[in-house]
């Protein structure tokens, strides 16, 4: 069977990346960054481990796709996400001349939206894609930590 | 004679980290963070350096003063930046509980007052501390690199 590399797709595989920040227990996002229908670089939320704030999947994904295309600039490229970027993450990537940002669940507490974030005219944003797979990862780690 | 630690004190540290960025071709903007009336971090952009649109001065001050206190939290910190932090920077400092960000130089067209950024409403803000040095620092910057 031919395997289609579409939002769906690429979702997923930050949605796995947010799997395995949930194993560590950190707050479940994760990341990957696509470049001509590859993947370029793949992060997790990893503020616990690293003992960093600005450890978000978003960041450290940039932080990788940038050092794997041997340039700042990820034009062309296009990050998924399984949640909503915050003001952090959303201005880095508006820094990024990134091409396109896909994102799952929205965060309307923390969100970049509901923040006033603006994100650069020039980058297209998807929202949407695995929203439900997404926001039941983050429950299950909150209903966990609450216990 | 006795050495003040005060505002002017500290910026001028942090402004001696936008002088080593300026020296090295990278946009010139230095910060420090301070707990206790003691340095605990120093750093300066360096986005060509380590080809990452992350690596601001704040950024990297931020992950360093973590790293040296053991806690991703910067509780009782200041942190002084010669220039005012873009929306990426003024988001993670909105995560990092600092106590206190100054900034010198305003930045009219990235600055994060400007982008309408959200600081946490616990951090408290001061700037305008030796802003004509850090403005001057980046318009030699901008002037040399159009020649």
């Amino acid at each position: 069977m031919m395997q289609v590399f579409d939002d769906v797709y690429f979702m997923r595989k930050a949605l796995e990346e947010a799997q395995l920040a949930f194993e560590k227990g950190e707050v479940p996002v994760g990341a990957v960054v696509v470049s001509n229908q590859q993947i370029i670089a793949r992060a997790h939320n990893s503020t616990e481990q690293l003992n960093d704030v600005t450890a978000h999947a978003e960041m450290l994904a940039i932080t990788s796709a940038a050092n794997y295309l041997g340039g700042k600039y990820l034009k062309k490229c296009k990050l998924y996400v399984s949640l909503e970027p915050c003001q952090m993450c959303a201005g880095a990537l508006y820094w990024s001349q990134i091409d396109e940002v896909i994102y799952g669940a929205s965060d309307p507490k923390r969100g970049f939206r509901k923040m006033g974030t603006q994100m650069h005219p020039k980058i297209k944003i998807k929202y949407g894609i695995m929203a439900k797979e997404a926001q039941d990862l983050l429950q299950a780690f909150f209903n966990n930590k609450r216990k």
